[in-house]
């Protein structure tokens, strides 16, 4: 997994769509003594965009890897970036009281299925520090109580994205709206999770009004955190089966479960460079 | 099948929770010499009801246990009815051009697995006249093109439940709104079907607006018709699992898929009485 | 929760069927004060056996509760059982080395998903000792690694039954046979979890047989402990979709996810007496 | 549609892994003046095998492309093949008296979601006759009770595929064991739908031994056609949750159901040049 010759690696590249690209990119990963191991890719009708994702296998470095691709890239105009399979990519999760979508990421993570390490835990409540403790990751809680705590902490989760090389935010039940600045400053690259139902209800404790109307389907949401509360591209989404015998109690429980389930895999899925935007939309390759 | 002593036979009793409801009603199918084969029961928290189907077997006529239940019933101020289990119900389905639910319920009907006989498909258009002949159904063609013609077919449909008997009416992709009037009428004995997503999009072409937002999900919802469009109480719903792959016209074709299967259930649990209404919500017993 | 006048509690009978049984139980628990407020009901054609749950809230201590029922359980020659409804149940749970089975468990359990309290887990290694201690667990770890080791590990499991009041034994991923002796002993309450696939697989190895055929879909299932190996009567199964590009590791991966997930549910079940045996079946009231 | 220059093609192209294949073909894409809207590609660690699956948009002729690629094959050794995107491919159907099979490919046909066209029918029973008229496609009874007339049935097979340029052959509830002439005839090309469980049962009546055991899921299974029964390489598996309640009897009728969705949706991928064999596996391009 060190990045040397030898290794595997991740490429993703995107750019408006027009015939060549695919024999281009293949010819200067030949020519680089790449040989391609898996490859996706979708060309979108709405945005015209093209988009692929390669893993390479190649005795090249990866200096030597990006002098054959950067002509092609300036060529096509394209967005790429390249990467090392399976290195962890560093994350701040940021949380308020609720653990479960925090236990699920670091148990994952220790057990080896998420490719990640966190070099902080942020918290507007102290109260899962011994969960952060017990898994050995740094953790650091600051009140948000007022509108100028509320931009200190936002201060800190930037400062903390430039001082610890962060890759990617993950709101783990953190339940504070983030500043427009903010978002725009992590744009692309933080996931939020949220409930869902079918019809969607607005405003406060949906899950007593999706009891209300009797639902018989509740769900769970990631997707990329936008100024648009809860309305961001969409990366991945489940469903579980309920019924009238649930309790907006019960709903909360199963959900919670679907929220855990649904984040770890957009998480991952980012991790691995799985995830490209495509305006509105994500395009994911699995 | 038939109604007379010795069938299994289907009770509903739904009335106000208070103690000895059980008790009252297994006394008197002892005393009419029943058995109780199944039982569902819910105490609804929200509205203070209490809802049970029973299945019994039972020597007795339904006179019998009519003269039986009845005094039970007056005791407790219920709803109650009790039906032959598999009598088909009568059912009128109402269509337009799309014929994927008519072919779902047809199909089914005939090969024993939906306990409906239909005495009529009602259309606003003759495109589902062949495959009702297929099954040897009537089909009736009365275009809907002006509030008068709209007018003329409602009562159509009104005539046709009271000439027909009918007990149920299933709105199998009918593409008008029925009138206030109309949905009054018909309240607690008819189905709809929609298609449903997370989030929730409302005008026109719903599966071009999932497509734009990169849904991951799409979803099917049956629910009793009220005058609130698409808002009625849900029965039954579904979802499956869509990618960025998936064209806005394919998105139409998975959701024709589960609109056929969703229905059919739907249909399937209120002829066997597993669906009772309770205020905005239903309580299905499966 | 306490076990006095005023609780909530759950009754499970269970006997042969016939007329007269919900009148009897029904009539026993009005004379005791009590209010049914959930019923759940089987009469299985297979064995001829009839089963009820029952939650019931009453005024009534256990004790008179019990006086009252008990002429009705001889009179039926039922085997039947009273607990306070959400009682934690004593569990024993048994490890090796894998802790995604623990995790879950133990993390359900502090967030009040899971009725049970966890006296001891018991490994034939040490790795899972952290775990258990951050969630404030007493682990034991005795190695088995011969004949009289195995032995000595099973006379722990049966004394810590007997001293600790266990009610519940779970194995989760415990690598090791039980020998039939302690099937045996613990028949009708001890869990265990193994992977399912369709096709089934023998011998060593699953997951690589799985791959090598080309499985598209992986499961799991929780089933009580039998002296026949993986074949004891089934208490919940799940299954998840993989397709070509899941490699042998990944199969594991998700596999574990499942296991903890499908063991979690089946322990919830069990411990709020949702599971009943009908001779190799199961009857489970959701 | 039509094989002409501007149309939409489909290229599969299958050969041993080693550097240079994308590029190359691409290239040869390129000279041929076509454009790349599709590509899915993955390589065998088990076999070493190469799968690439492209759709291409090109102004050239069948016989261009053809002529541009087929060097490129020879130098990889190549199992390869090009078809024009949504040409219906020949389909002859074999079934006996369940008709749930074949109800839902004429259905799907006939809306436009199976790309394939039936010039036959063929039976071991006339019960199907009627719905085969219905979508106005021949059908042909041939009874098989004996060793001759199972060989002249299979003999009429052999004789459709040849005259009728028949590309798959469907077994849609087909009754009978093919004969391991026929199985090697049709290698690759024949498709089967089989019923299958957690765990597996072997000999008459699954159903029946699946109720006895308890299951609480139930599937089905599509997969090539080989001379061991019920073993090809899987294309598509589906399950179903079942509970304790659910007979033998409704356990055939909820299996059914799967069977038409999972036969339905492996023909598409198959139609659609989505199913490549790898060894006893298949890779599925969706």
């Amino acid at each position: 997994m060190t990045d040397a010759a030898g290794t595997h690696r991740v490429l993703t590249f995107v750019c408006a769509d027009r015939p060549g690209i695919v024999h281009a990119l293949s010819g200067a990963l030949v020519d680089a003594g790449g040989n391609i191991t898996e490859s996706q890719q979708f060309s979108s009708e709405d945005t015209g965009r093209f988009f692929i994702r390669l893993q390479v296998e190649a005795d090249a470095t990866a200096e030597r890897l990006a002098a054959h691709l950067d002509p092609v890239a300036r060529r096509f105009e394209a967005e790429w970036r390249i990467d090392v399979v399976g290195r962890p990519m560093r994350t701040l999760v940021l949380v308020s009281t609720a653990g479960h979508c925090l236990n699920d990421l670091l148990f994952r993570r220790r057990s080896g299925q998420l490719p990640i390490e966190i070099p902080l835990v942020l918290g507007n409540h102290r109260d899962l520090e011994g969960l952060a403790d017990f898994y050995g990751v740094p953790f650091e809680a600051r009140a948000v109580t007022s509108p100028e705590t509320k931009r200190a902490f936002e201060q800190r989760v930037l400062a903390a994205v430039d001082e610890l090389g962060i890759e990617l935010v993950v709101l783990a039940r953190y339940m504070q709206i983030l500043s427009p600045e903010l978002c725009e400053r992590l744009a692309g690259r933080a996931i939020n999770i949220h409930h869902s139902f079918l019809p969607g209800f607005k405003g406060a404790n949906p899950y007593r009004q999706a009891h209300a109307r009797g639902v018989k389907l509740i769900g769970a949401t990631a997707h990329f955190v936008t100024a648009d509360l809860d309305e961001g591209p969409i990366i991945e989404q489940e469903v579980v089966r309920v019924d009238h015998a649930s309790s907006a109690r019960e709903l909360v429980s199963i959900g919670q479960d679907q929220e855990s389930r649904t984040l770890s895999r957009a998480v991952r899925w980012f991790a691995e460079h799985r995830v490209l935007q495509d305006g509105a939309r994500t395009i994911i390759f699995r």
